[in-house]
């Protein structure tokens, strides 16, 4: 089944949003259906654009969801379109004239022509009234093809498209094929390498697709399997994530909607353990990341950001001394931020950054983009050097994710 | 000149992912030229639809700009499809290939048959080195069509179209108009109220463009003004800038590049002193925030992110017995973080957050949402009580904007 989208809207060509409602059908497309959207088009309040666009997707689609362009005001044009496109006239939806009456009386607010005109949808085509606003949905059939026409509000697309759309489209489903999904993360590894590491398995399964995504700093593998019954498509897809993990190995962090702070956290949980951090040269990034994760309370206990060298000394314990003789940025000065901070809050592990996240800043021994990671738990603590490219958020992001992926990978042995 | 948009990618229709490269091009594009896109197109990773796409655009545009598609995989099909439609050969880029040789040696990675494919460009296609990443961009014209194709990571994205595609699409403009765009920043003013406030001055200047930009927790104000020359469009500018300051007052924290943790740090550095952090329900986003800006030790002496009722003790001095009759969210929290934390340090400022970010949490007197706001200056204490709404994220940075904004306003008196 070719499934295509038409959003409309001059919001959505002059910078002022961005379409997130597509994703919304996409994901539950394939959640409910297995199938995938095939392409998608933007077109602005522009009639001949909206025709064009229309007769673009009735020539080479089975289903066509179009957005937006259904409200009140002059600008909406998508019902006109759709009726033009077809060659007929717009005509009066009766029930729909009654619900947006209805709707406006509970709401005490005096209806305007305009909304009048809501009630309006090409003759032939089939109305379903709209529980979350006054535009009704419509439905075209056009040869082949059935287009449903939707608003853009994100509440009522929502609504729509999850309640209506989306099972209409699950019954004109004639294959029984079923299609299922999985995200495999790693952090550390090149796009190119995890593509390599994988070929074998992608060439061994070739009715599983093989994609990657990068997230920086993360790369993720996407792996779609299908299947002729829900049962056999979970098992293909399982057999080969298990696979894939192998081939992946300890670089694999997580699968789906998991993150590696909610892993982290979630492995401290098991163990009934806490973190402390000292973050320097990231500046308190990997605690945000923690604390954006509900529940982080259970075994986060919180952060010395020592930007300071006196912030160094007071809340990580670091010695003055130390700092002199061996500088901030050095292998000395994250192992003593690790330690102090373990022991002076007594938790079991502990983890510090220090580095030069640019621009300034560097010297000939570390070069800006270095950044030494200290890892502090029950049986020592261990220094990392590492070299990060990139601007100063690059760095930052790559040396907050690197550390915490360190803890993750000791935490799990 | 009509401009189209293709975003090619299966995590672009599987709903993986939104599309938010565009935007950034139509802003950008409306900001230094005043022109706007006609229409986008979203293509999975597909050979044919890739190459229909491309002959579509073609046929009814003066510019495309491709994304994405141009990373080291074999999903990666982008470069070949566009020699395809233009009836090439992919030839060797050697400039691109030593780029891309340079960059794998400095970060001392092996580089792999994969990443040379990257130098892969059709023949006579104009390459533009990406110091970003390492697939180029490159310029294809076919008739009367220029083709901009460029990766899809937004870093790299940003980089390419900011610097290279929307430059040379302003080049080719044929007008010698000149639009000049300044951004007004506020934080806490709700968009209608911005719009309110500022009615009666864009009704005065019809000749200057009013938008919003609701960027959240900030709103923007986005003022574009038109003139025969640089100067008149300036002059006009800088006139409307100044009035639109005057009726925005001490909402308005800053304009165009200038950033809310960026202003605090230059009031603070003005002042010759230090800004102290004692964060519990932001966990560490004000830390983050203040230091991703590069000079932040200047006047950043660190944070202490207590997150467990014990570092609250530990780190800013709270007393336990405060804890256990007040609560940990409580004004009297607050008011002792901000104070522990500004007397242990020896600095001029400190600010502490402390509330309930969600979803679970909150009380009878405090709802999930509350957050008391400390701000400890040279003439003592202030606790401020907001309650946020939405959920944990929307809560954590609307917190954290407005903690760091009454600092602001007290640091400007």
């Amino acid at each position: 089944m070719r499934i295509e989208t038409i959003c409309t809207g001059d919001e959505l060509l002059t910078g002022l949003t961005s379409d997130t409602n597509s994703r919304f059908f996409q994901e539950a497309l394939l959640d409910r259906t297995g199938l995938t959207v095939r392409r998608g088009a933007v077109v602005g309040d522009d009639r001949q654009d909206i025709i064009d666009a229309i007769d673009l997707a009735v020539s080479r689609a089975d289903v066509v969801l179009v957005s937006g362009g259904l409200g009140p005001t002059s600008d909406d044009l998508t019902a006109e379109c759709a009726a033009s496109a077809a060659g007929v006239p717009l005509v009066q939806s009766e029930e729909a004239l009654r619900h947006i009456e209805e709707r406006f009386k509970a709401r005490g607010i005096v209806l305007s022509d305009n909304n009048r005109r809501q009630a309006l949808v090409p003759r032939g085509a089939e109305v379903v009234l709209n529980t979350e606003g006054s535009a009704p949905m419509f439905i075209q059939s056009r040869g082949g093809c059935v287009l449903f026409f939707v608003p853009g509000v994100p509440r009522e697309y929502r609504y729509l498209v999850g309640e209506h759309v989306v099972p209409r489209i699950a019954a004109r489903k004639v294959t029984t094929e079923v299609r299922k999904l999985a995200l495999l993360k790693t952090v550390g590894l090149p796009e190119s390498h995890l593509d390599e590491r994988v070929r074998p398995l992608a060439a061994k399964y070739p009715q599983v697709l093989f994609g990657f995504r990068t997230h920086p700093p993360e790369n993720h593998l996407k792996l779609l399997a299908t299947g002729a019954t829900e049962a056999e498509a979970n098992e293909l897809l399982e057999r080969v994530v298990a696979e894939a993990r192998v081939v992946l190995g300890p670089t694999c962090f997580g699968r789906d909607a998991q993150t590696l702070p909610g892993v982290v956290l979630a492995r401290l949980e098991e163990r009934k353990e806490f973190l402390a951090l000292a973050e320097s040269c990231t500046g308190g990034m990997m605690a945000e990341q923690l604390t954006s994760q509900p529940g982080a309370s259970e075994s986060f206990y919180g952060c010395a950001c020592t930007y300071r060298e006196e912030a160094k000394t007071k809340w990580a314990g670091v010695p003055e001394g130390l700092l002199a003789q061996f500088g901030a940025v050095s292998s000395e000065s994250a192992e003593a931020m690790a330690r102090g901070v373990r022991e002076s809050t007594g938790v079991q592990w502990a983890v510090s950054t220090t580095g030069w996240a640019g621009p300034g800043g560097g010297d000939a021994e570390n070069a800006v983009g270095t950044v030494y990671i200290g890892i502090a738990g029950p049986s020592g603590v261990t220094v990392h050097k590492h070299r990060f490219h990139g601007d100063r958020e690059r760095v930052r992001s790559f040396a907050s994710a690197t550390a915490l992926d360190l803890l993750r990978k000791q935490l799990q042995g």
